[in-house]
């Protein structure tokens, strides 16, 4: 009898708990508009969508009531287009959130970029081009100094040119060594490079090695989950070797190490959407990023406009969807240089016709985040958006810029990752959502 | 054996059970922008911030295509600031919802005001500004009429004056007798009081004792959780003397109990978003709100707003946010006093100036809720804003009304939790967000 209640009870338990998980699921899915809600209700035809993001594109004036770079730029074209399009102003992450690449372009394409967060090492790998294997392991290093009690005096090392860099990234290559692991040690930039660890059953629980503070030793890592022991260990005799290694070296006399990351199991773009999808992008990173979520990278050579709007060409009948990237606006902007960014913004605007001469169903006109050349640097301003279709139901904008797009039909801040579903339901992609 | 099996079956599925719970909980953390993910990303430097609120400033006109309050002021600074500003309409709580001035300005300082619920019960001690400690319960009571059946006839007891309540409070406190509990007893207002309870172990989890209709008895308070069992007792012991401490008074001759609650253990808002942070409130509502959180509270006299402008000046060295609270537009709203409301407005615009002077990074103006004199009552409405900052990307407004701010480029409807992140942003307090 006591046995029979006893079952009872952890009956009862059990079924309270799935109860709570059910609730906890139900809850969720009921909420929030997500990648799995969009994917149900995709269906298949021939229309073709594309992309087109000019990098950090949202800007300032640099005067009181001046023009931004976009609102400076002679854009006949863009201005054309929007006339006839639905415009607004896109937030990439959340109101007051400067986002990074990874974030602004995930957002972009439907990844709500909070949930799908990417580690800084596999950030690191994906910008250098870097093929990370599904169980690599991969680390964002800081080349620093140390002094002679082994405290941190300086954590990028003086900056040290790259050139260095690649001297120091062969030197520990050639030298370190731990059995049953390969061991990969690549140059960024400067100060930084990627560590790769391959081997059986690595894991990327575990925590940074770099102090984030001066005057402090440089941290031994620790696992954050009992399956990442091994791993801790094996990056702890990784950096005993470093330092052993490095220890005449000047300034660059020990490694810091963040953000262990595996390559994401996320959902992959072309399944979720059902599009046959290709990216045009001529920088590693954007390559990596489109590549981390399944799109084709589409071969590229000397990386200007021209040659990316003659690629889309080129292939315009293997795809359904192209994800075009433009990354000079975002430079420039990083540089402070105004007229250099309102150039690059005048040739893409030159661009446009032979695009409009495809006959696309969908075009979307944007950036992944603003960057203001007044601030050198990304910013968290809303990026205007053009969104083009014979069924997006036009607005009242009469150009492509901040200000006017503020009235347009998007709204003034509307979030980044409802873009996707715009499109696929303006290029009649999306079946009726319930009966 | 074959039990023990079955045991440890079912303990390894609870395990995982709850291990799948955490992981949903921990999901639904990373995808929203809540305080957590904010306070990630804020880091120091010597800017200042205004939070300036005339509480219920959002209104209605009194006939039909008038004004509003705000839109018939003559508010000549408040005009000017908004042309160099971004601008718009924000939502306290949600889209129909009427906040109270908890909520209201829970969710001005960035908190959002759903999942941050004051409890009735601390709420009134805020509201007089009793100094609550940790560990004492508050609730919100109502003296009441009960009959000779001891069935409830009028829950206000005819709404009795203050006079009248102090003086019953102060009966109740000389007779009332609870070994090892320090019973507090305080007027609020006509029929309301504030109970306090501070004892050993005392815990909030018990029901309120207002049955919310006629003709019926007062409850008996009953624990929700097995550690309230002894402060229900306690409750109702307290509820048994009053009974026959009050029972030859006219018509207050019961107590009814509501809302019991603890202080709030919440994240503390000079920590979360790193500001040294002061609050020039001259009503006990607002200083117990701002204290709460964490805010200092600056010494206040006359409560007038000239006084409340001078004490910012006197202080503007020593804190990096000032939270400036005009009561008077919400107060006048409340009368139906149009023309009373509107002046509160024009007198805060001739304050403008002098604010300016101060030269503040981040300027906001709002209310923390609409009180339309039309209505007589908070109401529902979008409040107008107006961000100001160097890089705020002004938008076309000319001038401060609720229909200009519906053009702004914030937005005719954005979540008044947003203001905060939108206003560090602004300050240059956050860090980007990912790689």
């Amino acid at each position: 009898m006591a046995q029979r209640l006893i079952f009872f009870h952890s009956f009862l338990a059990k079924t309270k708990l799935y109860f709570t998980i059910f609730q906890c699921i139900l809850r969720k899915k009921c909420e929030v508009m997500d990648l799995e809600f969009i994917s149900k209700l995709v269906k298949q035809n021939n229309s073709k969508i594309v992309l087109l993001v000019l990098d950090g594109l949202g800007g300032l004036s640099l005067e009181k009531d001046g023009l931004t770079e976009l609102e400076t730029a002679n854009t006949p074209n863009l201005d054309k287009l929007s006339k006839k399009s639905i415009c607004g102003l896109q937030i990439p992450v959340g109101n007051g959130i400067t986002p990074g690449s990874g974030p602004g372009h995930l957002g972009l394409f439907g990844y709500n970029p909070i949930k799908y967060q990417v580690g800084r090492g596999v950030l690191a790998a994906t910008g250098i081009g870097f093929d990370l294997k599904p169980d690599d392991i991969a680390a964002r290093g800081n080349f620093a100094t140390i002094d002679e009690n082994g405290d941190v005096t300086d954590r990028r090392a003086g900056r040290i040119p790259s050139e260095k860099n690649k001297e120091l990234c062969r030197l520990l290559c050639e030298n370190i060594n731990i059995p049953g692991v390969d061991v990969f040690i690549e140059t960024v930039k400067e100060y930084r490079f990627l560590l790769v660890l391959r081997g059986k059953d690595l894991k990327s629980n575990i925590l940074d090695t770099d102090p984030q503070q001066l005057d402090v030793q440089p941290l031994k890592t620790k696992p954050t989950n009992p399956d990442s022991v091994n791993t801790a260990d094996i990056v702890n005799e990784f950096l005993r070797q470093a330092k052993d290694i490095l220890k005449d070296q000047k300034p660059a006399n020990m490694v810091l190490l963040r953000g262990f990351s595996e390559k994401p199991d996320w959902p992959r773009f072309p399944e979720v959407f059902g599009l046959k999808s290709a990216a045009i992008a001529s920088y590693p990173m954007y390559r990596g990023l489109a590549g981390l979520i399944g799109m084709d990278n589409l071969e590229i050579k000397d990386g200007s406009i021209e040659e990316e709007f003659n690629v889309l060409k080129n292939n315009w009948e293997k795809y359904d969807f192209f994800f075009v990237h433009i990354k000079k606006t975002d430079s420039y902007g990083e540089d402070g240089n105004f007229n250099s960014k309102v150039k690059i913004i005048e040739q893409v605007d030159s661009m446009i016709p032979s695009l409009l001469d495809l006959n696309p169903d969908v075009i979307l006109v944007t950036g992944d985040h603003s960057t203001p050349s007044l601030l050198k640097y990304h910013s968290w301003h809303p990026v205007p958006v053009i969104l083009y279709s014979k069924y997006c139901r036009a607005d009242n904008c009469e150009s492509f810029g901040e200000r006017e797009c503020m009235k347009g039909g998007l709204g003034a801040r509307f979030p980044a990752e409802d873009l996707m579903p715009l499109a696929l339901a303006n290029a009649k992609r999306l079946e009726k959502f319930g009966a």
